[in-house]
């Protein structure tokens, strides 16, 4: 779940490797739940400084390349996030089970944030413009049509359609959390999770 | 379209209450078309006075309410200018037709703007918190829903099927639409489309 309790104590290792690479995934963590919800220019290094309680300095110590190095590894951390889930659904070897997994996944989100909380990977996409940013919310979104090929495929869906019907699908549910975010209900995903259901199981069958 | 060119030079009937609604209308477009690309917070009421070319003083004689004001008035600009496009497309008489109005228009705006250009209303709702803007996100998105759930009643599609179809296919157009400026490229909006196609087709022929 990408709504982890950020920790704000000290960690008590302090110093070590270890420790640094918590406090760095702490800021990274701390990132995604703050883009997700207030967007790119919104969310500065001193929010995530003061979110993550990690040492004010550290953060330019970890991320040297700014805050379109910060936000390319959220995106690639909020990637992995989703894409657990996912798969997770997938394990089935159902798509249908991977699509709820999905949805199942969102709406505790929206709902746990009182619909403030999206993809931060979205908030990124719509507002930056710095290709590696590009690049990586790219990769992200292909690795979720990805997983959810592999399931529809897994099926008995042709690989071509099965790659499309990803693309449906991840871009459905996206558009839908926006959707959702704006009315501050569930309505959207659930009409769009009905749709896609009878889509999956149609091409399943063959449709 | 939204991507209209704004006009920089001074209005020659200059100080008149038209003049004053002319001067207002340009602000928004300017908002309209700096939050597609550059987001809400990454928006200042300083960018929309020099892109619209306004008096600096004007800004704030319009949009008393300040920057939720302005990004009130241009989410209901730009869920009419998409209507527009939609309803062009509907008024064929096919649902199909509708579709493939709004695929276009969506294509050539990414295609316009290089892949830097969204939809402003997606921009708005994933970082804004102000209830009215919510709201008016809300009733934009309802707008092209209905557009498309009356064209797919139009072609024969029950009531409650044509309204989940609309929601459907809004929600994975904006999605698809965020998805092509990550890629650069309009293939996710072509794929979405194809299957959407084949949706609308198969509810208007009984599916």
């Amino acid at each position: 779940m990408m709504s982890v309790i950020v920790r704000k104590e000290t960690d008590p290792a302090g110093g070590t490797s270890e420790t640094s690479g918590t406090s760095r995934e702490r800021m990274i963590a701390s990132a995604a739940l703050l883009f997700r919800e207030n967007g790119y220019s919104g969310t500065g290094f001193r929010d995530v400084v003061t979110h993550s309680g990690a040492p004010r300095g550290s953060i330019y110590h970890h991320f040297p390349g700014g805050k379109a190095q910060l936000a390319q590894e959220t995106i690639d951390y909020a990637a992995g996030v989703v894409e657990s889930a996912i798969e997770r659904g997938a394990a089935a070897g159902d798509p249908l089970a991977a699509l709820r997994a999905t949805l199942a996944w969102w709406r505790a989100t929206l709902v746990a944030s009182d619909y403030r909380a999206g993809c931060p990977i979205v908030a990124i996409t719509v507002e930056a413009h710095e290709p590696e940013l590009s690049e990586s919310a790219d990769l992200a979104f292909a690795r979720w049509e990805r997983v959810l090929a592999a399931a529809l495929r897994d099926g008995g869906v042709p690989p071509a359609r099965a790659a499309r019907l990803a693309t449906l699908a991840v871009a459905a549910v996206e558009g839908a959390v926006i959707r959702c975010r704006a009315a501050r209900d569930t309505a959207a995903l659930d009409e769009v999770g009905r749709e896609l259901e009878a889509i999956f199981r149609g091409a399943r069958d063959g449709g």
